[in-house]
């Protein structure tokens, strides 16, 4: 099974492509779609849908999991991560994907084991369970691959995309 | 001239296309695009770029005006339609249209001449300057046609999606 794993964000779209057979993990790709603040938002948004609408036809994965998102302030950055987190989801929709999400409790559980794991916890993981040299930076190519390491981990896998 | 104005939202987003010449205004088109809280979030955003990128082939029109959102509370629903006005912003960029934004205080100014119109004056204006027999339901509609006759009004014409 091969999972593409995304971190939503506007300025910097984290992703990983992994396979997941017979309990071994295989690394295809990864890495983070930047955008800069002074380009204006639909290219932004373009941009960002693009690149991942050629990464899902190249690695043709067959989940496309995304970290839900939780802010405590800003309604503005939310706003505007919302934006970005819907080119995400749609491109993964109008690739005919199957969309599934996770809760940054339920990425800690699923790669870690328990839901209270510090990040660099989760990171040391992946680097591990992936095979990784190094931790990929920055820290959202690290949760996205996160994410899709907790999706191949997870028994949870209620289809977001298609209807009951 | 032809404008698509769009009022963002999840639930329901209203759209109206209208065409300007010589000071003339003639609606073409409007009304909402509508998705229900019981289907998946994916789905319900290729709803609306479908729908909307429908609407923009029809009527190719030479602007996408899109109301720009403002949240005093609630981060999870700034979240949410976040995501839905990134996928209509995204269906304008997509067919590359020009793409604008005003914010409430704007589309009240561009319409009925002072920002701190109500909204009642705004939709009995808009009745009149389109030359309808009532005010477009629900609110979303006319809002949406609203923020296009904005746009018409306006000698703000900056291009938010081309580089400068």
């Amino acid at each position: 099974m091969i999972i593409l794993g995304i971190d939503p964000g506007i300025a910097i779209m984290g992703y990983g492509v992994i396979s997941y057979k017979g309990n071994r993990f295989e690394v295809l790709d990864y890495g983070a779609i930047t955008t800069d603040s002074k380009t204006p938002t639909p290219q932004r948004l373009k941009i960002i849908y693009d690149e991942l609408t050629t990464i899902i036809e190249k690695y043709d994965p067959e989940a496309v999991v995304i970290e839900e998102l939780f802010f405590n302030t800003n309604v503005k950055t939310a706003l505007l991560v919302g934006h970005a987190r819907g080119v995400a989801v749609l491109a993964g929709a109008n690739n005919n994907k199957s969309i599934y999400e996770y809760t940054p409790l339920q990425v800690k559980q699923g790669v870690v084991g328990y839901g209270r794991a510090e990040k660099n916890q989760v990171q040391q993981m992946i680097k591990m369970i992936l095979n990784l040299d190094k931790v990929p930076k920055p820290d959202d190519v690290a949760d996205a691959l996160a994410v899709a390491v907790c999706h191949a981990h997870s028994g949870n896998l209620q289809d977001l995309f298609k209807v009951k």
